[in-house]
């Protein structure tokens, strides 16, 4: 891997899929210009994200929204791993990020392997698996970057899915997310810090921006951590683009001083990937 | 289980062994006086924490410390984590925690799985695996109060050794722990709540109170977490005891309306215990 800028675009996301396109592409290339070389969006940016929507946002690859991300990516010559849309393949919707290169090209696929079923007493319900399907893959992708692992929302529920992708080579971990007013104040932040920790890679967490007329509200403040666990950049709840530095040889440092991942005893037990 | 009320002693640690055992004896009966059936010490609560100690200190089973514990559980009627001690057994040295029954029977024994070894520029040096041999077991015990396991401080670095005792079916994990003042600000709270949101668990973290003028300074700010990570007891750095109610129906709710454990994709990945 080498040193560069990540950026992530907290946007605000609307009900009309071509504003929420538009809007993306004019972050992006702002994101561009001042020195990113990937640029993240946050989960389902085309879209509400509310089940009742996800039939009618969904598209297949490629589509509106994916010719339009590859055609920024091309142009700005970043890394882009575009949030998640709403992707349609024969009869199954699943919610999906593409990850496409500084050539505009698709170079990995996320669909989001832990569906999210929530039910909290007096908080928040939401239940994807009524129309969506989950993805089987750990994706990860090697890039002139680095290695760059994928998980969406409630994937870092599962310390499995990001031991996995570490095992895998991963040296940054993107997602796009979207947690709540419920889950978000109680575990976002901490479990953002917590898998860069146990995993000793960066963190890239993109939220959108908070809508509080939204049928589902989004807790926003993306985060970008580093292997130690240190907040190198954080949104608060407004649309925003946030920064930070990816270095190498912090992840070298800091797995050198405190060898986490030489100290698990593959001896007694080990993370099986089917 | 049944619900019942924990106690953790943060008591303050010097250099006579039997100062040490007396404070932590007086402790135990406050604690017990006041309700608590499950009462934890922190770590290496007979000697001072130095690699230098260790030898010097340990004991064979039963020993001076584990005789006097064994004594003042069954006196006081309560479940005891007596925190840990050096260990001494042929010619090894262990870090471990025995976790006496109210009738002051031994009932489980954890030998520190993962070493300590740490080198941070700038921060903290220490090397356990200079004294000490690693246990290599997963340590949990059934119980009266519930089904109790047992890691002791840097245990906690490591998902898969909390993955494994939730998968065994511990709803209360013990950790007698130690951090410093590079790790302690940095990861001990976080990492504390965090494995109680993940395995959907009581987690009871004890630490020393800090002692400024010992070699290695103890960051202290036990904690007791419930399993939607909420802080249930803190402590701040001087001696002191905390307790909370363990509540058999908060575990319930969690997993029911978050249910983590449930929408693991066992079908894509699974930890093998060896």
């Amino acid at each position: 891997m080498r040193d560069f800028k990540v950026a992530i675009c907290q946007m605000k996301i609307c009900g009309d899929k071509t504003v929420n396109i538009n809007r993306a592409v004019e972050m992006i290339e702002e994101a561009s210009k001042n020195g990113a070389e990937l640029v993240v969006l946050p989960e389902i940016f085309n879209s509400p994200y509310d089940t009742k929507c996800f039939e009618i946002y969904a598209e297949e690859f490629p589509g509106e929204t994916s010719v339009e991300m590859m055609k920024v990516a091309k142009k700005c010559g970043v890394h882009l791993i575009a949030g998640s849309i709403p992707e349609r393949e024969n009869d199954s919707i699943y919610n999906t990020s593409y990850f496409y290169n500084n050539r505009g090209e698709m170079i990995a696929r996320h669909r989001k392997v832990h569906l999210f079923d929530i039910d909290i007493e007096g908080g928040q319900y939401f239940k994807e698996s009524d129309v969506l399907t989950p993805g089987d893959d750990f994706t990860i992708a090697d890039t002139e970057l680095g290695s760059i692992g994928i998980g969406i929302c409630y994937d870092i529920r599962f310390p499995e899915y990001f031991r996995g992708l570490s095992d895998m080579g991963a040296e940054v971990i993107v997602l796009p997310a979207a947690f709540n007013m419920t889950t978000g104040p109680a575990h976002w932040e901490m479990s953002v810090r917590m898998r860069a920790v146990d995993n000793q890679v960066y963190m890239i967490a993109a939220s959108p921006a908070r809508d509080e007329n939204s049928s589902y509200i989004s807790y926003a403040n993306s985060r970008i951590v580093d292997p130690w666990g240190n907040i190198i950049a954080q949104a608060d709840i407004d649309e925003c683009i946030i920064y930070a530095e990816i270095s190498k040889k912090k992840i070298n440092d800091v797995r050198e001083q405190l060898p986490l991942i030489k100290h698990r005893r593959r001896d007694l037990y080990s993370l099986e990937i089917y």
